[in-house]
């Protein structure tokens, strides 16, 4: 194709303008980044011969001069605008200021993503008090042109004057008023003339108000700018510098758009579907954005701007006579109207599919019966439309499979699995946190886990509302709908957990101040107050909390799931395993498609009625005699467990991590609750305070836990070796399916090699006595996690030991970063809004300071080891963008909370591709 | 020399036994590895022509093999042996177990330390029922014959069999008894040989006892040996055996000795210095080993054998005329009752120190007229001795200026400089912690910091008692003569306060368990209850907790130690700077010889008197206006401290660092203390509550602090650098001596390049407006803190904007190794029982981890940064073993704490050699 720019780096730069039009282009669909979006795919459209009106694309290279260079173009700006001006005359036949046939145009920002908050479009551009009346003698329809000027007028001294829309609006109503009409449409020509003169003297004044304010900006101008020179260089200037105001800087902000991208300005000269009934204008997917079905689906008007369709004055007609009959449409169909048009567009849509190979969302304009397409882009969907369509796409022989598998973002499979708020209920938002588990969920507010329990029991559905949550907190989250918190970002206790059991939670909601005394939560301001027993509404996936009860939708998985699934593992080389511990968890990850536990957290198993009891037994215990019995309580009970996820994953790896937290998460820190434990215990109540007390402190993150306590308590380490081997060895016997178990020993927070090889020795003299004892062989294998920066460094050692390596990618960029996960909150989001981090790091990995040190671990860990099976368990192993780095650094899986599954094998076989 | 083993390591492996003796031997002093401290020490005096009785030695590596092959020998060893005990008899002309004219030997340990615990000596083995008579009979002294049978009888069943001491003690004493004696030496021939007999029957009687209750050792002996051979194996196994028992371990813990070193074994022809009075033994140091000076020292007994000496039965008799004249002694001199055998003495001693080139401790006896050396080794002596000594052997010519400062431990400085107790006088010690800040402290008892005050400014001397302190009893700390906490580690708060002030400090000490509420404190036991106003004394060089007043010795420095000094500066690359806030700090320090301040902590200048009310209020803003109003008031206060800093050092470097501890460390949080606060900043005590529970974190050391307190509040960034700047403008513009300062600014906690780029602009645009308004321009740096791994990872970006790194090694260890130095205590100690850790990774650096992070950063930043200016300034910077580290990783400077300034001088000195 003639046009496409394939000159060098060096010599492309002093190309700032590219033309399209006549089946022509300079441009194309790739060139987004230079042309923006909107002027890539009109290029591209020229370029497949698609009706597109003639215009050029100013590059968004000159948005990033403009800002490098105070607020000024290149050199060569001017020239080459006026160059592709004098194309767009030629072959429009019409001259641009001409007072017979004058030429106008519509000015429009394109950024590379389609970004509100912009300057958006200035159409008419050209109109003068000469070039109105030769529109008014071409068109035949005066009214038709003056209402056009009007409007430019309005339009322009708005978004590129900066004035006032009220003072436009002040001045049709009055215009209406002395005419006596209600409507903008009752208006006479000579009304609307009138109306266009205030106008241009309203904007007189108002400069030369601001102009005596600022009389440094002596240069502006004075007065509505009759040139249309003056006017096209305006409404440039004008895209421009919208790049750089308040909303488009908060856009690009909360979806993480980079200030450097710059817009692109798009110049194309004006078509009219408003100068008769032989005009239209619509707007049309060429899929059913709702649900994905193979239908044509959009809806046009009949004499009529862009502008109307979205206004919503007069009511839109449907494109097909199927959708106006499903609809119950009385209006005709533009397949009734314009039979002829409606073929062309069927055409185009067909056309425009095959070409770009998605489902598009399209504007078109219809000038006496002549089609013009004036935009294409793909088409925004729902979830369910986005599985559907790239199902069918790939089906229909469109795209490969491969590329179904590319096109859906990870996230949307979230929307999939977890039931969302009627999105046409209405909602009483009171407050935003962390979308930080999705799905939506309603219930009465409970303060306590205890309550949660209590109500549950009675049958009421609750909602647990906390500043925040500990590990005591774990058979609340488990009776509640959801969780919401005031403090705590995407992976405090609340998040991490919620989302292992699929519960919606809202986390970090710091407008809310929970008062547990008064048993209530205000908002704000303090004037929305929320009393305990009231109902509640949690929304996972936008953060928002609502006062009462939303309906809610049930997900609902089509076969289109399991075909994505099935095709994604084909392409995947990662394994995906999950984090889980209880066999409900168990059983989802693997129906979810799991191939193997990444992470059993064993002390989650603690937490849970007499468990606690006899763990805190173990922790009060006065000696190691003591501590023995407690902990002998703990290993049947540890070994149940354990059995069950054996048998559960039925021959998949299990990778038991030994007891992790500190033991202080154990011990309740009230004198009400340690009375009630020393009694259950049967100790002390002087011993419990104490021990609470040498229990304390000042960084539990930093303190005595993981691998420290095995260290200190050999015996815990031993009970925990003893119930996985003797769950191995019961479950290796009784196998239905012939698969015996595959037990790998986790040890956590690893720093020194000496750590590791005291605890590989006491488990393996475990592994032994057990197979001794029982008198049969199982499959184990011992490693470590590697969660610190030293573990990283030193990890060519560890893997002389260690028979693999699964990196907890929390710790490890707590600790590289020298960030709390519970306490950045206070301060990571204005470091994102700063431009300090571009994602949360606990989110999203942090690849270029945590993500060489896993490096630095792989390589140094493969060097020593060949092969060595590393994976990654941290919450990062559910996040694409971690997925992604995951598989170019050569991991062997992935291990993320069961619901997060298909969103990972999805992720993992897009990183694979 | 003949007989230096010069084979390659594998050949080697299988020579086990080195001989000496006969102006010849096989070993050479630097063999100490191979052959012991002892033993390589024979074998050079030996070698060297000294007179010592010939033997051989068992090297270390048996020892080694020993436990590596579940505690058998080498095949190869028992040849060698015996062809070792054949030189031994050719060389005195007797042989081993022979009837007639029999070989006694010594057996004795010798590790590559003196290493008390273990088996030390067997005397006279080789003597039996047999052997004895020809003692006998060659000595001519039967009595002499069995009083050294009965005593190797004693001694092998003791340290040999296990047998208890007592039950030879009640048999001797019951033998004395029944002759109606007193003293040993009063029993008569007859009676020493029923004694011996009587010995060997319980020696019996014992062994089955034990043979009946462990059956499996059926292949022990049942009686005492009379097979010399029995005898000679039975002791070197004994010796073997105790490197392990529970003595050794614990002391080899205690002073860093590892496991895999081993022991020698030494086996010797007897010498007697008991035959008569033409017979000695003496002990020795060629130095006055307690202040230095270059005099003979020692001691001896006629007739007698070495225990003897030690022993303390008999007065001993001084060496030389002089040192009897000025002891006041009426026992002769050696020098007078031995002239020639002294005159030889006094050769020895020359010849050693020529040939060690250091003061000698040694052991010598005289048998029937002729000398015989049986020891030698460098002798332990006080810190002031090593300083004399080296200075004025240096000054001799015997060892060179280099050699000098090489030899002093840096530690031992530390000696000279604080008061110690005095060693005299006597110590009833409750409890033990961790010598955290050298020096010794007397005071009475109080526990809380204003107590502390209050009591010392009415003229009594305190010692502050806590479970651990904070930032807020910094006043307490100033106004106290030392501190003792309960808790925390080498480099908790009170710990590094401490010696940054220069005050005594015992810290963690866990057995004692104060009660706040009860004023008192008790120990352990509970027994031991010491009240508020109780005076108590703690020696910071030990550790010790003493109840009462003990004196203390004043520090003295002798102009040897400023000798020192300038020599160590000689040799010295690194510079030394000290971490001071102030003035008293910083002239100390520069007293000291720093070279600058290498650390302001400026928050330590809020927490005083009307500052903190200032900081609270700055926290406790409601708004910007209010903070700056705050600020406004910090700003004068700040500027003062740095401008008198700035005066102090003229012209030498000082870095300041920005704000580094998170705010709720100046917010008390007792309700009572709340309100006081909420009064003294005029806000209402809710907003107090509030701001503390805001400011609450799970994880401080990880949380709002550093450089994120000034990302968040850019004004307290600005503040303080103005206060430098208008610090520096002011200092330069008085400047008496011409030199103006040296303002380093420097941003902690930088995790990103982003948070130093955009607090780099604050503190450059702040510069340029204090040049700007005062009109003067001063000399400025910025530079950051390295002290987090992603930054160390991203020093080539950061080296970008930054101008010098600071290393700040006590984060980066936290983060690195995932430790809080907090709590660390609570197992770090069992960490380096086990073997986990080799030290205290606060207290000298772990070059492995966090040394891997400084070197990857130093190459990086100077890749980026040619030359870049790099130091350190954690409590490493004290550290000699760490400051051997910086300079082998080509760091400029080290920051240390005033009173660590000569150490670290002389450990950099020591470095660059
Ligand atoms: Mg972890
Ligand atoms: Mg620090």
């Amino acid at each position: 194709v003639s046009g496409i720019s394939l000159l060098p780096k060096g010599m492309a730069a002093s190309k700032w303008v590219y033309d399209f039009g006549e089946g022509k282009a300079d441009g194309r669909a790739e060139m987004k980044n230079l042309l923006g979006g909107k002027g890539a795919n009109l290029a591209e459209m020229a370029a497949i011969g698609l009706p597109v009106p003639p215009g050029f694309t100013l590059t968004t290279e000159i948005c990033t001069y403009f800002y490098e260079h105070g607020c000024t173009y290149p050199k060569e700006l001017k020239t080459q605008v006026q160059q592709a001006l004098a194309l767009v005359e030629s072959r429009t036949g019409r001259k641009f200021g001409d007072a017979t046939n004058p030429l106008l145009v519509s000015v429009r920002s394109g950024a590379r993503a389609s970004m509100p908050g912009m300057m958006d479009t200035v159409l008419n551009l050209g109109l003068n008090d000469v070039t109105v009346e030769s529109l008014a003698k071409q068109s035949g329809d005066r009214r038709f042109a003056f209402d056009s000027y009007r409007r430019f007028v309005q339009m322009y001294s708005d978004v590129v004057l900066n004035i006032e829309l009220s003072h436009f609006e002040k001045l049709l109503d009055r215009a209406k008023e002395k005419r006596g009409v209600r409507l903008d449409n009752e208006l006479l020509t000579e009304d609307l003339e009138n109306l266009t003169k205030a106008y241009k003297a309203r904007v007189e004044l108002e400069l030369g108000h601001e102009l005596s304010l600022f009389p440094e900006w002596s240069n502006r101008c004075r007065e509505f700018p009759e040139d249309p020179q003056e006017q096209l260089w305006g409404a440039i200037g004008a895209v421009f510098n919208s790049w750089m105001n308040q909303r488009a800087k908060t856009y690009r902000q909360l979806h993480d758009i980079p200030e450097s991208w710059g817009t692109a300005v798009n110049v194309q000269a004006m078509v009219f579907g408003n100068m008769g009934n032989d005009c239209a204008t619509g707007v049309a997917f060429t899929r059913n954005p709702s649900n994905g079905t193979n239908d044509f689906y959009g809806e046009f008007l009949v004499n009529a701007q862009g502008e109307d369709v979205v206004a919503g004055i007069r009511t839109p007609q449907e494109l097909t006579i199927k959708a106006r009959q499903s609809h119950g449409s009385e209006l005709p169909s533009l397949e009734e109207v314009m039979p002829k048009v409606f073929q062309e567009l069927m055409d185009v849509r067909k056309q425009l599919e095959n070409h770009f190979l998605d489902m598009q969302d399209i504007e078109f304009t219809v000038e006496k019966g002549k089609l013009y397409m004036l935009q294409t882009r793909t088409g925004k969907r729902t979830a369910h439309a986005a599985l559907q369509i790239a199902v069918d796409m790939a089906n229909e022989g469109l795209i490969s499979k491969g590329q179904a598998v590319m096109r859906l973002k990870p996230d949307l499979i979230d929307q999939l699995l977890h039931p969302t708020l009627d999105p046409k209920a209405k909602k009483n938002v009171i407050a935003k946190g962390l979308p930080a588990s999705p799905g939506a969920a309603s219930g009465k507010v409970v303060f306590t886990a205890d309550e949660a329990v209590r109500r549950s029991q009675d049958g009421e559905k609750v909602l647990l509302v906390r500043i925040e949550t500990s590990p005591d907190d774990i058979h609340g989250l488990h009776a509640a709908q959801g969780v919401l918190t005031t403090r705590g970002g995407m992976t405090s206790h609340a998040a991490v957990v919620a989302r292992g059991m699929g519960r919606p939670c809202v986390a970090g909601a710091g407008d809310v101040h929970v008062d547990y005394g008064a048993s209530q939560f205000t908002v704000g301001d303090q004037r929305t107050c929320v009393r305990a027993g009231e109902i509640v509404t949690i929304d996972g996936i936008t953060g928002e909390v609502i006062l009462g009860e939303v309906p809610t939708v049930a997900p609902q998985l089509s076969g289109s799931f399991g075909t994505i699934m099935a095709w994604a593992d084909d392409f995947r080389t990662m394994k995906v395993r999950a984090n889980a511990e209880t066999p409900a968890d168990a059983r989802t990850a693997k129906d979810f498609g799991a191939e193997g536990i990444g992470l059993v957290r064993t002390e989650h198993m603690f937490f849970e009625g007499g468990r606690i009891v006899a763990m805190r037994e173990m922790i009060l215990a006065a000696d190691e005699a003591d501590r023995k019995a407690a902990l002998a309580k703990l290993l049947v009970m540890q070994r149940e467990d354990i059995t069950e996820l054996f048998r559960i994953m039925d021959g998949l790896p299990v990778t038991v991590r030994l007891l992790d937290p500190p033991l202080h998460e154990f011990i309740p820190h009230t004198e009400a609750e340690m009375a009630s434990v020393a009694k259950a215990a049967g100790v002390p109540l002087e011993r419990v305070r104490r021990r609470a007390t040498e229990l304390r402190e000042a960084n539990p993150m930093l303190g005595h836990r993981g691998c420290r306590l095995a260290i200190t308590y050999p015996e815990i380490c031993e009970m925990q070796a003893r119930a996985i081997f003797e769950a191995a060895a019961e479950v290796g016997r009784t196998s239905q399916s012939g698969r015996t178990p595959v037990a790998e020993v986790m040890v956590p927070l690893v720093a020194t090699l000496q750590e590791l090889d005291l605890l590989k020795r006491v488990i393996e003299k475990t592994a032994q006595a057990v197979q001794t004892e029982q008198g049969v062989a199982f499959n184990y294998h011992i490693g470590t996690m590697i969660e610190l920066p030293r573990a990283a460094l030193q990890a060519g050692k560890l893997a002389g030991l260690a028979e693999f390596f699964s990196f907890g990618t929390n710790d490890l960029t707590q600790t590289t970063y020298g960030l709390s996960r519970d306490d950045a909150g206070s301060f990571l989001p204005e470091y994102k809004e700063k431009g300090i981090v571009e994602q949360d790091p606990f989110v999203s990995l942090d690849t270029e300071g945590v993500g060489e040190l896993i490096e630095i671990a792989v390589e140094r860990g493969r060097a020593a080891r060949k092969g060595m099976k590393m994976g990654i368990c941290g919450e990062h192993g559910g996040d694409p963008a971690s997925i992604e780095f995951c598989e170019a650094t050569g991991l062997d899986y992935v291990s993320c909370s069961p619901f997060r599954v298909p969103i990972a094998r999805l992720a993992a076989a897009q990183a694979a591709m």
